[in-house]
């Protein structure tokens, strides 16, 4: 196999998709700092115990693993970011009110999430720590949305935030708890809204709930979803809040982002096995690949011994990239490589300035390597001045 | 062992830290950009074979391995990003003329290289490819000057630019091509500059290649042991350029960067195995760890058969980050969440402007959080405008 062949689904990326991806970083890094999140940077690799616990067999397959050389003990690679954030908030932050944080870096992924994902994904997320009301569901939510419009995402086909909320589900089933249900593939069974594989996987629940679990698979649709839902399932005190928090927040966003399409689909119960409350996705309309997935995750931080109610998104810059026409090279000036003091203290002048000068070799005058520069530096008079290229 | 133990030299970057180090990364970038180098981003892992090609022993210890799931191959996490950067180059640019490309990006390794270091350095680089001549040295050394004077590293101890040359120890070995010699034992005795190693690990060689040996370990100071150097070491052609171009560099970094001390070391031969010509390292005067390390390495595209010429750099971002003082969290301006559309577009004009406003929760007042806020927004006849705190 030739040296340059890389592994699958993982990729170079070349100048002008990287200089579009810096961007993004920067828009989407300035976009959280002007809400107020401060940024932290967890290590790429840690013990995989404290990576792992309580984030679910999903996140366990997608983790790289390997020894550390120095303790014996073994490694992961961070496939995502927000359980080494629960730890940075519970641990070493500490603060007893609200705290708001971000972090932007890359995660590796065992296998691609979808059929042409990346496994290096740039992972972007802000997180609220300390906060149990829906405002922080509010907030977060309105960030992601700002997010992605200041990061110049094509969103004239429009953007469709899909809500859902990890209560429903264990409310129901808490109606058997001695009932034997194998969850993952009742999940399955509802995400895929295949009533047969459900009415096989519900066998072992009494007949009203089953009759629930199916309700589920038709509570799919805009913001009436959820009154019809008061009518079909029963009135839980968990299933009442989740469905008033829905309420809430859906109310709330139609009236601040009214250009946003918002579907509410309650059998959803996808995603890492965190989620704790309600949960969002964000599309662009017409594509099946969501970029932002978020929501409540308030047992995250428990294992490090501070139980903080956690509401968070998540997004990979690189897809959100990848919807971008990437920007010409930015122009250029051409200039000939010298020695002299005011020769030098123009060129610095020019860089200091945001220009990109490139200085050909000593000797070797103005070489091919500046074809892409519009301009030159040209002494005139004693002077060193810019002209356009065209004037030689 | 508690779950927030991280693995040794693994470290959580927290809020003041991770400021400062993304500022340095945007100014590191700006300024590589402003010389007209292109970013690319390489990915961080990567079969072993091309990761590891034509770099020797040392990288291959550096370098953490797993097994990739979807092929069985084994992977590396990259220890550096030279190699990497040389198979975009000879493979994917494939230009013919001069390439500037610059990196930044997490590597890992798998032991610490100085007893205090991170095993998790965020390596920023600059290289030139396709050109043979000094001038490429003088570009890439006046940009990493350039990097840390932008970078505000705290200079005022003095910069001091250690010069050496990778041809000089092989072209006296060369005398004696059949003697067996221990070339890493000879380079550590001459890097120690311990006469009596040296004694032993050159004792398969004649008396007189023994003898320049030895010279060696004398050849450190100022320029003028260039001058020294011609006397005592053979005038083998290769030595001869080596000798000819570090004056000529020596002579033009004099010019431009009059305060920089610069210091020969000709025993000098440490670092990657790459290394073909002059190499440098910038310490801070007192310093015994190097801030940045460069050189040339013609080699290091041979594997993606594209031999080209190639010089580069590159430093440790958290490195360079922990020399300053981090810089107090920017001035906030605290809000009392309303829904008012006029409120929103106060809030959203003052954030694009630059400005941090945190928002309290709905129903929740301002709280604490809002501590480090030094203004305020408030209604005022009608009208949403910022007071300063005290003014309460």
């Amino acid at each position: 196999m030739s040296a340059w062949v890389l592994p699958d689904h993982i990729a170079d990326v070349l100048p002008a998709q990287a200089r579009l991806i810096e961007d993004y970083r920067r828009t989407l890094l300035d976009t959280a700092r002007s809400y107020g999140y401060e940024l932290v940077m967890p290590p790429l690799v840690e013990h995989i115990d404290s990576l792992l616990s309580g984030t679910g067999e999903a996140l366990d397959l997608q983790t790289f693993k390997m020894v550390d050389l120095l303790s014996g003990r073994t490694l992961g690679v961070r496939a995502d970011t927000t359980q080494q954030v629960a730890r940075i908030d519970a641990h070493l932050l500490n603060r007893e009110g609200v705290a708001r944080l971000c972090y932007c870096g890359p995660v590796l992924h065992t296998r691609p999430e979808q059929p042409h994902a990346t496994r290096e994904p740039l992972q972007f997320g802000a997180e609220i720590y300390g906060c149990s009301g829906s405002g922080a569901e509010l907030e977060i939510l309105s960030l992601a949305l700002d997010s992605l419009k200041c990061a110049h995402t094509p969103t004239e086909r429009g953007l469709v935030a899909d809500l859902a909320d990890a209560r429903i589900v264990p409310a129901l089933l808490q109606q058997a708890p001695d009932a034997n249900v194998d969850i993952d593939r009742l999940q399955t069974a509802l995400i895929s809204k295949n009533a047969d594989a459900l009415e096989l996987a519900a066998q072992a629940l009494p007949g009203a709930v089953r009759q629930q679990l199916h309700a589920l698979l038709g509570l799919y649709g805009d913001v009436s979803v959820i009154r019809k839902a008061r009518n079909a399932l029963p009135a839980l005190p968990q299933i009442s809040q989740a469905l008033d928090e829905l309420q809430w927040l859906c109310d709330h966003i139609q009236r601040t982002h009214p250009d946003i399409t918002l579907l509410i689909d309650l059998a959803d119960a996808a995603g890492y096995a965190y989620y704790s409350g309600v949960r969002f996705a964000l599309y662009l309309r017409g594509c099946s690949e969501a970029l932002v997935r978020g929501g409540r995750y308030d047992e995250v931080g428990a294992v490090f011994g501070r139980n903080r109610p956690a509401v968070g998104f998540s997004l990979d810059v690189k897809a959100l990239a990848n919807l971008s026409t990437p920007s010409a090279r930015p122009a250029a000036i051409a200039a000939e490589w010298r020695e002299a003091l005011d020769w030098r203290q123009t060129v610095r002048a020019l860089r200091a300035g945001g220009e990109t000068v490139i200085v050909s070799f000593p000797g070797q005058g103005v070489e091919e390597d500046t074809a892409c520069c519009d301009r030159k530096l040209v002494e005139q008079d004693g002077q060193w001045v810019v002209q356009p290229v065209s004037a030689a």
